[in-house]
C-alpha cells in the first residue's frame, strides 16, 4: 500500500540514474569556451555519413506519420547484412531497449538471477534492479580479462541471463570467440548468454574484408557468423558507434527466433522513430563511410596508444574505439584532477569513477586533430 | 526455473501485441494503388510544420552525438508553454514510455492494482500485464460517457494508478474538468490519477486564445492549468497529434515533482532522440502551424460529422481529431466489410474490433480533399 500519490515502489526509491558523459554545450557554457572537443562517449569521429544526412533530410517531411510497426524494411536489410534470418532480429530504441526487454521477458522477479562482470555496462545492473531481479556480479581479473570460471560459478539453474560485453567497456579487452563459445557451451539449459557487441566492428583491422564479422589478425572475436549453431546466445549490436547514429537511438539484438518474437510483441509499438529507420537503412548502404570510420579509429587508436605511453601513462591494449589508462605513477594529478584540468581546456574525456575505477580514465578515439589536441594538452599538464 | 534459453516469463507467454493501424506502403503494395489516403491513426492532416522540417534538416549532421541527458532545453520550453515548473516534466519516447514508467515506478507486482475504463487505450492493460500488475476494468456507459461511480468503486487502498483518457479514444467523448476534479478528490491518499490528454488540443475551438489549456464553448476540459492545486494528478501530452511529430516519438508527462524525479532516474538514459528534441522545440515555436491544424481539424470534423449523418451513419459527437460511428442500421455491410471495401479503394480507416467494438469504425479527420474522398467512397458503398 502506498501512502502518497508521488511515492514509488521500494525498488525505485533511491535509484541512482545512469551517469552520462558531459555534453559539449554544457562545457562551452560552463567555461566560456568556443572550441570543445568531446572524447567521452565513444561516438563516431567522422560524424554522420553523407548518405545518412541525405536520408534524414529526404524523410523529414514524413515525421507526422507513425513509423511502420515492426520496421520490416530495416529488419530485412539487417538480416542481409549479417546473413541471419529476419525472424531473429529485434530492433530497439538503442540496444538499451533490447537489454531492458530481455530482462523483462526472461527474468522472473524474486525468482531468477542475472550474472554479469564487475565492472560492466551500468545498464545491466540498473535494469535488473528496476525489474526486481537478483544481480550477481563477478569481478574481472586484475588485467581486466574475464574470469570465465568465476563467472560460471555464479550461474545456477535460476540464472536466466548472463550479460558480457565484447570488446569490453571500459577496458577495450576482447576475448577470443573460442573462449566465449566454451563458456556458452558450459551454461545450463535455461540460461541465455547475451553478448553485447556494441564495439565489435572496431575489433577488426579495417583492411580485412570481414570487418562486420569480427575478424582481426587472423583471429575470430565474434560468434555472430556462427550464431545458428547455438540456441542459447543472443548478440546485441548498435548503430551508435561505427555507423555514427548515437543521437537517433537505434540498436538491435539477434536472438533465438522464438524469443525474438516475444520481444517484438512486448516492445512498445512505435519505439523506433521513423528517421532512425531511414538513417539505419542509409548507413548500411554507405560502406565507404563505414570503412573510413574503421580506418580513422584504427590509426587514431595506434597513435594515441603510443603517444600516451610516451607520456608515461599506463594504457591498456584496446580492440575498441576508446583507450583506458592510468596516469604515470609519479604524477602530480590524480585521474579526477586530470579530467577536470582537461575539461577547463575544452577537452571532455571520461573519468571512470562511475565504473568503480576512480584511478582510471577513458578516452574515445577522435579524428587526427582531436587526438593531437588531447596529447598536446596532456603533455603540457604532465610536464 | 526456465527450461530453455528462448523461453519467457509466464506473464509474457501468449502476449498479444498492440494492434496498429495499417501503413500506406502496405496498402499501396497489397492493392497496387498509387494514391492511398490514411485516416486511421489520428495523425496531423497538415503533415509536418515547415519550422520542424527546417530544424530536422539543420540538426541532421549532429545525429552522431548522444542526446544531452535530460533534454534540458525542451523541458524548459515545455515548462514555459504550459506555465508549470520544470521539475514536473518527464519526456518520453512517445507518451507510451511515460505510461510504462509510471506503472514500473508506482505499481508493485502482485500487490497493487491499476484501474481503467473498458475500452481504453490498449497500452494501459498491455503494460500492466507485462509488469505483472492486476488490472481492473470498468465498462463505459452505453453512450461512451465515463461511469465515475463505477470506476471509483473499483479503487481500493492498493490502487496505485487510475488511467483515463480525455478526450477519450475511440469515442471522442470528453468529460468536463469539474467532473474529473470531483473524481480526483474522491480518490484514496496513495492513488495517482493519470489523465491522458493526447487529444486535448482538439477539444478547444481554434479561435479561442486558450487552445492549449482545453477551453471550448466557455467550458473547461483540462485540469492542467490548475495542476498545482492537486497532489494526486499526472497529465500526459504528446507531440504526435496537434504538433505533427508522430514518427519522431515525443511525449511527456506533467507529474508531481518527486515522482517526476524518480521517473527521470529510471528512464533509459537517452530515450528521446536528438531530432525529436530539435523538432519539439521548433514545433512549440510554430504557432501558425498549430493554429492552422486546429482550424483544419475543427472544420473537417464538422464537415465529416454532418456528411456521415447525412449518409445515415450513427456518429458520436467528438471533441477530438477523429469520429467514431456505426453504419446505418439497414446497411448491407458490417463494419469489417466497410473497412475492407474502403481499403480496396485506397482509404485506410480503423475498424474498432481490437477495441472490442466490432460494430464500430473510427475515422481520423483528414484535410479537405481526404475528407471529401472518404465521404464520396462511403456514399457510393452505402448507396
Amino acid at each position: 500500500m502506498l501512502q502518497k500519490p508521488d511515492q514509488v515502489r521500494e525498488a525505485v526509491a533511491g535509484f541512482e540514474p545512469y551517469s552520462p558523459g558531459l555534453s559539449i554545450d554544457e562545457i562551452r557554457q560552463r567555461f566560456g569556451l568556443d572550441n570543445v572537443c568531446k572524447l567521452a562517449s565513444n561516438e563516431n569521429p567522422l560524424g554522420v555519413s553523407p548518405l545518412v544526412r541525405e536520408a534524414i533530410e529526404r524523410n523529414a517531411g514524413l515525421a507526422f506519420r507513425y513509423p511502420q510497426s515492426g520496421n520490416p524494411r530495416l529488419v530485412k536489410a539487417l538480416a542481409e547484412h549479417h546473413n541471419v534470418p529476419e525472424n531473429t532480429i529485434v530492433l530497439g530504441n538503442g540496444s538499451d531497449e533490447v537489454i531492458d526487454l530481455l530482462i523483462r521477458c526472461r527474468a522472473e522477479p524474486g525468482q531468477h538471477n542475472i550474472v554479469v562482470n564487475r565492472p560492466c555496462f551500468s545498464l545491466y545492473p540498473l535494469q535488473a534492479r528496476l525489474c526486481g531481479v537478483e544481480l550477481r556480479e563477478h569481478p574481472l581479473q586484475a588485467d581486466f580479462c574475464f574470469d570465465w570460471k568465476g563467472l560460471r560459478a555464479l550461474v545456477d539453474e535460476n540464472t536466466s541471463l548472463v550479460f558480457i560485453t565484447t570488446p569490453d567497456n571500459p577496458s577495450g579487452y576482447c576475448p577470443l570467440a573460442v573462449e566465449v563459445e566454451a563458456f556458452a557451451r558450459s551454461l545450463p539449459g535455461g540460461c541465455l548468454l547475451v553478448i553485447d557487441e556494441a564495439y565489435m566492428d572496431f575489433c577488426a583491422t579495417p583492411d580485412e574484408s570481414s570487418c562486420a564479422t569480427g575478424h582481426a589478425d587472423g583471429q575470430s572475436y565474434s560468434l555472430l557468423p556462427r550464431l545458428a549453431e547455438f540456441g542459447n546466445i543472443a548478440v546485441l549490436r548498435t548503430f551508435s558507434k561505427s555507423f555514427g547514429l548515437a543521437g537517433l537511438r537505434l540498436g538491435y539484438g539477434i536472438l533465438p527466433p522464438r524469443l525474438a518474437d516475444y520481444l517484438c510483441r512486448v516492445r512498445l509499438p512505435f519505439s523506433i522513430n521513423c528517421l532512425a529507420e531511414a538513417a539505419g537503412l542509409a548507413a548500411l548502404c554507405d560502406t565507404d563511410f563505414y570503412q573510413q570510420t574503421l580506418t580513422v579509429v584504427s590509426e587514431g587508436r595506434s597513435y594515441l596508444f603510443t603517444a600516451l605511453k610516451d607520456l608515461g601513462c599506463r594504457v591498456h591494449e584496446s580492440h575498441s574505439n576508446f583507450l583506458m589508462l592510468r596516469l604515470p605513477e609519479a604524477c602530480r594529478f590524480d585521474a579526477g584532477q586530470m579530467f577536470a584540468a582537461l575539461l577547463e581546456r575544452g577537452i571532455i574525456i571520461r573519468h571512470l569513477k562511475s565504473y568503480g575505477l576512480p584511478e582510471y580514465l577513458r578516452i574515445s578515439v577522435g579524428d587526427a586533430d582531436e587526438n593531437r589536441m588531447l596529447i598536446r594538452a596532456m603533455g603540457e599538464l604532465l610536464k
